[in-house]
């Protein structure tokens, strides 16, 4: 049977909010913006930078990120890639959701793997953008701000992405940045920049 | 090793948009209504009717339902009860992120068993405001909008809720409306009031 509860023959209202609606009265379009890149360089900070700025600006945004998602929604998942490929896939409809609800949305997580990547732009074809925080290995050991990097090189953290566990780069990804070499307000402006020309801020 | 990729030695913002900040830009407090009650009797369409009214109110609001649930997120569980429950564990992380997010946010699903409820409500505590829609067993099986009771009957529909599977009723539910008695404009004034009441609206 099924928890579908949506009755079809009750009319008592003739109109759902959309995502069309929810946009106007923001004042935005809703999008997602999908942060990816190797561990410790700087991808949530970045996304919670642009999203502090386009608070600023008067938009609705969210970050989801290891903070709220690990923790919870995915708290019963692992790190295997079966686990790691049901991580991205539940983060995508999660984000697909946020947009459909009006919001600049924010994903930020290593998401090593191009296919699930791309499941996830399936989703939302027309909303996703794609942020390659393009990472220089050495800085992100010289930075390593858990020593993450330290003990995956000694080998007591097996399948450490960058290390001994794969990174396939983004293709074609819509926006790239280097933390390494650009100050985080030049990285904050090239995504608000990108926004703007893809009609997502007016 | 983790996704987790929050990194702490770098000190770009000092700053993280939190829920507090998102209620006030957007002029009310955020909070989870959980909708529960039998198939068919309106849940859904009172969730929507709730949320319309809100948004013309100026409020940021969205509806988690079977509609954008059960074919995304949690597309790839079952009805047994093991799944039932990590259906409405995953349904519950969801709301809490939406809340975190600043918008009142509605969940319309069966959700038959106290102990998952209570977990959802455990997510959120000072935030959950449990709305029983308590149904007349005769009345949704008058309407029966998709002809799903008649099947259950013929026991066509094995483990149906109020039929041949248990609905276990609020014991303390914040808001209790009967859509079978009321008219829905009732019903979405019952639920309104109740947000004024609570100080979530203004």
């Amino acid at each position: 049977m099924s928890d579908e509860s949506k009755s079809t023959n009750i009319t008592w209202h003739d109109h759902e909010v959309n995502r069309e609606d929810r946009e106007k009265q923001n004042g935005h379009k809703s999008c997602v913006l999908w942060y990816t890149g190797l561990s410790g360089y700087g991808k949530s900070t970045l996304a919670q930078a642009v999203s502090t700025a386009l608070f600023e600006m008067g938009c609705r945004t969210y970050v989801l990120d290891g903070d709220n998602i690990r923790h919870g929604l995915n708290k019963n998942l692992g790190f295997s890639p079966e686990d790691r490929t049901e991580n991205i896939r539940r983060i995508g409809e999660v984000a697909k959701l946020f947009a459909d609800a009006g919001i600049i949305t924010s994903t930020a997580f290593i998401s090593p793997y191009r296919a699930d990547r791309d499941q996830a732009r399936a989703l939302l074809p027309e909303s996703f953008i794609e942020v390659y925080v393009k990472a220089d290995l050495a800085v992100c050991e010289e930075r390593d701000p858990k020593g993450l990097y330290k003990k995956a090189r000694a080998g007591e953290i097996p399948e450490f992405t960058g290390i001994s566990a794969p990174y396939e780069e983004p293709l074609n990804a819509e926006i790239v940045v280097d933390t390494g070499k650009a100050p985080l307000e030049a990285c904050v402006q090239t995504v608000i920049d990108a926004l703007k020309e893809r009609g997502i801020l007016s």
